[in-house]
C-alpha cells in the first residue's frame, strides 16, 4: 500500500467543499461544513471528519438536508437566543450560534444559544473552544438520533448526548473537555460488528432491551450511557437542554442516520457561555485555573484534557493532514474532479 | 422501641433554628439552614436534613462558619451575578443566589450566579425544583472538599460534584434529576466501614492510589466518579463551573467535613436558570415536556426522575417527618430545651 498523501488544510477543505457543493449545499453552508469537518480531522477526530462527507452529500441529494437553507436568529433576549438551522446541513446555524453566543456573553456576562432544525454534529470541541480563545467559558451540548434509554428503561429515547467544554487559561490553550455520555462510540459497536467479534458487557442492549454481548443484536437495540443510571439521568438533561428549549426534536423522533429516510431529523444543538470578567474577575479566574492545572501536573501521570488534540491541531496547520486513497479518491468521485 | 415521633415541618424547622441560633448563628442564617434541612428531610433526603444541625453547629462553635455572616451581591452585568457568602453557612447565600438567578433570568433570559466563600450544600434540588416552579429550566452545581481523583489521578483533587436540574412541566411538578457525580455516596463507604464489610471494586483507591475493596482504606484515600473517566471529566467540569468562576476553593484546598478544622472551606456553588419563553417559547417548551415525559411513560418500569420525593414532600406535608429519638434530643440538647 503506498503512503497516504498529506493536504493542507486549506487543500483538503476546498475539496471537501466542492463534494459538497456538487450535492446541493450552497457555497456558504459547503465552506462552513468543509471548515468544521477538517477541524474534526486536524486534532485527530477522523470519526467526526471527511469520512463524514459522503454521509452529508447524501443527506443533500435525498433532501434530508436543504442545501439552500439559511440559518436565522428567530427569537432573542438578552443573553439568549434561539437559531433556526431551516434543515440544512448543522456547521452554519453553529457558526451563527457561536457568535451570538460569544457577543451576548460579553455584553450580558452569560449567554445560552439555542439551535432547532438542525443535522447532525460531531465534534462540539469546535465552538467550544474557540468561545475560550475569546475568554469566555463554553459548553456545548447536542442530541443525536435515538440511541440511549431514559433512567430504568430499556428502548432508545435519546441520543449519545456528547458535552463539550472549554475553559480559557492564561498564557496557554484553552482545557478542552470533550466527550458523549455512552459507555462508547458507536462506531466501535459497528466496527465489532462488522469484524464478527462480541462486544463486552455494559456497552448495549438488544431489541428486547436484554444486555447483549452481541455486537450485531447490540446495533438493533440501545446503547448504554457511562455511569448507568446516573450516565442516563445526565443524558436525559442534555436532551432536554437540547431540544426542549429550542422545540427540536428528541432523539426517538429522528431516524437513524445509519438507514435511508426522507425526513430532516430535526435536532437541537444548545451553546452556553460565561464572561469570567462579570463574576470573580478575569485575573481571578485564570489564577484559580492556574492553581487547579499545577494540582492536576503534579501528579504523575496525569495530562491535562485536549492537550493530545491540542499537539495534533498544532502538527496538522505546519505538515496538514493525512487522507487515505480511499477516502481522496470518494472525495474526488464526489467533487466530480 | 418506641415510635419515633412525627414532627409538623414548622415544629421541626423551628426547634433546627435554635439550636443553630444556640451555636451562634444569626437568626436569619438559622432560619434558611434549618428551612433548607427539614425541606430536604420532607424528601426523605435525611442524609442532608436534620443530622447536620450537629455538623453545623460544631462548624459555628469553632469559627469554621461565620454565624454573623450576611451574603451579599459584589459583581453582577445582566444575566451574571456573584454572591459572597463571607463564610457563613451555605444556605442563606444560597437563597440569595436563587433570587437573583430567578430575576435576571426572567430579565436577560438567562442567568448564571456564582456562590463563593461558602459552605456545605447538601440538598441542591431544593432551589432547583423552585426556580422551576416560576417557571425557568434551573441547574445547581458545588463542589465539596477532596474526595475524587481528576482523569488519569489517583489523588482525591476534586469534590462529589453534585448536579441538579429542574424542567418545568404543563399540569404538573417539575422534571427534577439530582445526583452526585461519585459512584456512591460516601456515607455508603462510612456505614461499610463501621459495620467492617468490604465494599463493591469501582467504588474508592486507597492512599496510595490503589482500587481497594477495604471500606476504612477507602475512607483515606479517593473515591471514584461514575462513569470512569468520563465521570471523572465531568466532575472537573463541574468544579471549574463552582470555583473558577467565582473565585471560590477547589476541593482540594477544603479540609475535610469529617475531621475537626479551623478553616473556613471556601466552597463555591453555580446555579443556572433558562427562560423558556425567551427561546422557542413557553408553550412550544411544554409540549416538547409531554412529549418526552409521554414516550417515556409509555415504557413499563420507567418512572420520572423526582417523582418518589414529590409524593414524599406532599405526605410530609400532611403527616409531617419523622425524627428518631436519638436525633431528638441531640437536638434538644444544641437547643438547650
Amino acid at each position: 500500500m503506498t503512503e497516504p498523501r498529506r493536504w493542507s488544510l486549506a487543500e483538503a477543505q476546498s475539496l471537501a467543499a466542492r463534494a459538497l457543493r456538487a450535492a446541493g449545499a450552497s457555497p456558504a453552508m459547503a465552506e462552513d461544513t468543509a471548515a468544521a469537518l477538517v477541524a474534526a480531522e486536524a486534532e485527530g477526530q477522523a470519526g467526526h471528519g471527511l469520512s463524514r462527507v459522503s454521509m452529508y452529500a447524501g443527506f443533500l441529494r435525498e433532501g434530508r438536508a436543504d442545501g439552500s437553507a439559511q440559518p436565522r436568529v428567530t427569537a432573542a433576549r438578552g443573553g439568549a437566543a434561539l437559531v433556526d438551522a431551516g434543515n440544512g446541513l448543522a456547521y452554519p446555524a453553529l457558526r451563527m450560534a457561536e457568535d451570538q453566543a460569544g457577543r451576548r456573553a460579553l455584553a450580558h456576562g452569560v449567554s445560552f444559544v439555542s439551535v432547532t432544525n438542525s443535522h447532525h454534529a460531531g465534534a462540539m470541541a469546535l465552538p467550544v473552544r474557540r468561545l475560550a480563545s475569546r475568554g469566555l467559558v463554553a459548553l456545548a451540548f447536542t442530541n443525536s438520533p435515538y440511541a440511549m434509554p431514559v433512567p430504568g428503561g430499556r428502548r432508545p429515547l435519546l441520543g449519545t448526548n456528547p458535552v463539550a467544554a472549554a475553559f480559557p487559561r492564561r498564557d496557554a490553550l484553552p482545557m478542552v473537555v470533550d466527550l458523549a455520555l455512552s459507555e462508547v462510540a458507536r462506531g466501535k459497536i459497528m466496527v465489532a460488528a462488522k469484524e464478527g467479534r462480541p462486544i463486552p458487557e455494559g456497552w448495549a442492549f438488544d431489541a428486547e432491551g436484554r444486555p447483549t454481548t452481541d455486537a450485531r443484536a447490540a446495533l438493533d437495540g440501545a446503547m448504554l450511557a457511562a455511569g448507568g443510571a446516573k450516565g442516563a439521568a445526565l443524558a436525559l438533561v442534555v436532551e432536554l437542554l437540547c431540544v426542549a428549549l429550542g422545540g427540536a426534536a428528541f432523539g426517538f423522533e429522528a431516524d437513524s442516520f445509519f438507514a435511508p429516510s426522507p425526513n430532516p431529523p430535526r435536532l437541537g444543538h444548545a451553546l452556553l457561555a460565561i464572561d469570567p470578567s462579570a463574576l470573580a474577575g478575569r485575573e481571578a479566574f485564570l489564577d484559580r485555573m492556574e492553581a487547579l492545572v499545577g494540582a492536576m501536573l503534579a501528579e504523575d501521570g496525569v495530562r491535562l484534557p485536549g492537550t493530545r488534540r491540542d499537539s495534533l491541531i498544532a502538527q496538522a496547520r505546519v505538515d496538514g493532514i493525512s487522507i487515505s486513497k480511499q477516502l481522496e479518491e470518494q472525495l474526488r468521485s464526489l467533487a466530480h474532479v
